[in-house]
């Protein structure tokens, strides 16, 4: 039985050990092998990572540790140990996806963001576990809260092992809801951009139009910083816009007006987790911040009637342009592709070149009724998740919390605020597109409002 | 000296075959070894390929043979030898892009226009040369009209391949002139469809979001159906409109009104061949169609003006999104990289973030532009380069004629019009974004008034 309170647990954060790496009262390596030393106890039973470099990860916080000594950092996250979710290529470790089929497959490049964060002088210590190609069969990976429960998925092993204070953070990736959901019940901050904002170069995803890269950390501090260090020196997708704001967390900003997100996740929400939810919406209102129903205004029952409407958009869309490579991996050998994917594929396989149209038509319209909701709110809230993590860990848990958003490339996160069955409980807000620095701002008010005595 | 006569030669084509393929009096396998033939005697002067399978294309050819005597052809390509431009991913042959850096590299998978070029029973008889990365050191390739000049690049090798009839159609693919160009300089019908029409996934772009993958034939027919067949199977590029319309040729219809684009190429062109295409706007105009010039109009004197500003928004965007992969290339190992790329990147890496917003505002702005004429004419006209190739080949020619069009994502054409200097002159056509196959149905129009006594 496990007996999480957000309010006492505090992940690992490597932002406030920085002063100790300049004082020389702590390093980079010290650091490091803390965290090893923790790896050694959880990863045996928690199962984050698919492959570690530990020999290269102590020589790049050695490297670090002379850097800081030197007064040579390299940028707000030199000597961070990180792990790299297993769907973007590393130069020095394999890809894997958690396919059979890709196996030891070893990249020539590391992916844009992976050479990013080497730039600024993270440590990467190894790949963590996915579903398989982020959309298909679970890996091994547990709940470091709960053995007996899913970290959710896919950014399974990023979100477990950010959980068990095994890193500081970790990249993650979403299409439907896999950064927010794993982190939510791993009691990650977990931050997904606006869609575009952080280069995938380098990413093996199977759906372009949707996935988006994201960060995941034991604090809001290292969760910014490992993102905005990613845009700052591998920029956008091409043809978007970069996540823009202080390379610092920016400056907590409390919110006036958030509209609450039902989605289709509100009516999957078992009655407890409801209940902890409305007593946060009664905190906040009590607090002097205005929580807007769908209902009141035009604009966001129009946005609340998308959102509810939105999974078999989501779905086509994600069938039809996983057909390539998919179809590919299958002539290669079906068996080795699991039925879950078979089953999204098929999907694709039964669409026109209209039907696809009539989907991306739909996501062009829940993408400007979100706009249309800038001028009348600051943001959005809801549960992360519609419950703590379930039991098993052959499913990671249900996304319809994220699909919406995700759907719409509106920046989210989810903050550690909350507990249902003695386990983490995530809040998501969500903000508008471009507008992830205000997003991160008025999260910082709502830690501290919450999480701070 | 070539005596090269646009209304006299017939390069090879392949959709008026099939008929014979239906009544057994020809077959793929025959046809195939015609171009074998074909390619024996000017192959070793022209260099068109980077690598080829025969052994491969004979086993296609045969299968196709025994599909077509069986009345079960795939599709309307069915039989058809086509080469890839070696930027594409093939699974049976080596991807090299002309770079040190990737000799040998042999990928895993087709890439998805690959693929779909298979599925309709396209018999790929090897990879065709192209610039380094397509942007970089030129390739050893040769004009077939005259070995001493340029056949233009990128798609250098697909655009001679079809120019010297070993093959009735390849993949080319443009970021600045890079289909339009060589197509024209080689007397190729040559399409480069609107972005994102055609999906590139498995391509190795530097550049990705100013890459139109498209199609070089000997014939329009063979050049519309090829791209079509990629569209019918691949689909877009995720997130975009698929190449629409008929999957025969569109049928020939008459443009009633067609603006001149100067662009930066027409003050760049030699006096004869701005001579000859005055004589063609004439032509035109004597056969009825109205000529708008861009000062006519304030929607189109405002493209044309823009047109002309183009190409430092257009270099900026490349330079920035090329800095990865190129960063990672040079790491590797930066003497393996030419000289050209080296200055690309450096620009790239010279910018801001805000640089690269600018640009892409511009581009927005330039794509506007581009819609706003569609009220007032059917398209647009133009030389497809300032005069025909030039002599040597370390330089590919200029892409000023391109530039403008490529950076707006609205669909262009190169008919095989003209001559100069007794070589291929090519006529550039442009259409409105997803007007691709209204776009089509102008150009055979054009060439049935042209070419067709």
């Amino acid at each position: 039985m496990s007996t999480y309170n957000p309010v006492t647990t505090r992940l690992l954060s490597f932002h406030d050990a920085v002063d100790d790496f300049i004082s020389g009262k702590d390093t980079p390596r010290d650091y490091l092998e803390r965290c090893i030393a923790t790896i050694e106890d959880r990863e045996p039973d928690v199962k984050a990572f698919v492959v570690m470099d530990l020999d290269a990860a102590r020589a790049a916080a050695d490297a670090s540790t002379a850097r800081y000594k030197s007064g040579t950092p390299l940028s707000l996250i030199d000597g961070m140990p990180m792990g790299i979710k297993d769907l973007y290529d590393t130069a020095d470790l394999p890809t894997q996806m958690n396919s059979k089929l890709f196996e030891g497959l070893q990249p020539d490049f590391d992916a844009a963001s992976v050479y990013a964060l080497k730039q600024g002088g993270a440590v990467i210590i190894g790949k963590t576990t996915t579903t398989e190609f982020g959309l298909g069969a679970a890996p091994p990976t547990r709940n470091p809260f709960d053995l007996e429960r899913t970290p959710g998925g896919s950014s399974s092993g990023t979100a477990a092992a950010v959980g068990a204070s095994m890193l500081p953070a970790a990249t993650g990736s979403q299409v439907g809801g896999s950064i927010i959901r794993p982190a939510a019940y791993c009691a990650n901050y977990g931050f997904k951009p606006t869609f575009g904002a952080l280069n995938r170069a380098g990413g093996r995803s199977i759906a372009p139009s949707g996935s988006h890269l994201g960060t995941h950390a034991g604090s809001l501090e290292d969760m910014w910083q490992a993102a905005r260090q990613i845009a700052h020196v591998a920029g956008p997708d091409a043809g978007h816009t970069p996540l823009l704001g202080p390379m610092t967390l920016p400056k907590a900003r409390k919110p006036q007006r958030l509209v609450r997100m039902y989605t289709g996740g509100w009516e999957l929400t078992d009655e407890m987790s409801q209940h902890i939810f409305e007593d946060l919406i009664d905190d906040l209102r009590t607090a002097g911040i205005e929580i807007v129903e769908p209902d009141e205004l035009p604009v966001t029952a129009a946005l609340e009637a998308s959102f509810q409407a939105v999974y078999p958009y989501a779905a086509s869309i994600l069938g039809y342009e996983m057909r390539w490579p998919v179809r590919e991996y299958c002539n290669k050998d079906a068996s080795k592709v699991s039925e879950v994917i078979h089953q999204r594929l098929e999907l694709g396989e039964n669409m026109t070149a209209d039907d696809y149209q009539r989907a991306l038509a739909f996501k062009a319209k829940l993408t400007s009724e979100v706009a249309a909701v800038a001028g009348f709110a600051d943001g959005f809230i809801s549960l992360a998740s519609p419950g703590p993590a379930p039991m098993g860990i052959t499913s990671t848990g249900n996304s319809a919390y994220q699909v919406p958003s995700s759907l719409s490339g509106m920046p989210t996160m989810t903050l550690p605020l909350l507990a249902s069955e003695g386990l983490p409980l995530g809040v998501q807000i969500g903000g508008f597109h471009h507008g992830d620095a205000t997003l991160v701002a008025h999260a910082a008010w709502l830690r501290d409002w919450r999480l701070t005595a």
